[in-house]
């Protein structure tokens, strides 16, 4: 495998896996007040859209990646949306 | 331009500046207690490595989003570095 692929590789890995333990410790502490609900609304929506753009162009990699990161990134927001600051 | 590449670009878009409301929010509250340090540990490294693959490559649009991503991802692991919980 190229040096590039494996790159590529652990930088998706990275930025998938790094919103669990935002969700671990928001579930842990119930407190979601300095978590911004701005950016887990836009943010969510992008996941969203880089997931419909997967899906055209059949890219199993963006569409895997971005299916997990989806669930992460809206289990934030439904803690921001249930814990009360 | 094809449609696949609007919902790209609009993916792109959002879950880069995502992280704006964050950086505004905590820059005014000046307090983090809620978010993860993991997390932007995680995330900064992904954005990172996301760069390097892009220089790798080559890939002019990965290079944009991610320098726009890492500087807002830095500002945060920052404040919740600098600002006590």
């Amino acid at each position: 495998m190229e040096t590039f692929t494996i790159i590529g590789l652990m930088a998706g890995f990275c930025t998938t896996v790094a919103f669990l333990p935002q969700v671990m410790k928001t579930w842990k502490t119930k407190s979601a007040k300095d978590i911004s609900l701005g950016m887990y609304l836009i943010f969510c929506t992008g996941v969203g859209l880089w997931l419909t753009y997967g899906i055209m162009i059949g890219d199993l990699p963006i569409i895997l990646t971005n299916v997990v990161t989806l669930v992460l990134a809206l289990s934030i927001l439904f803690f921001k949306l249930t814990f009360k600051d």
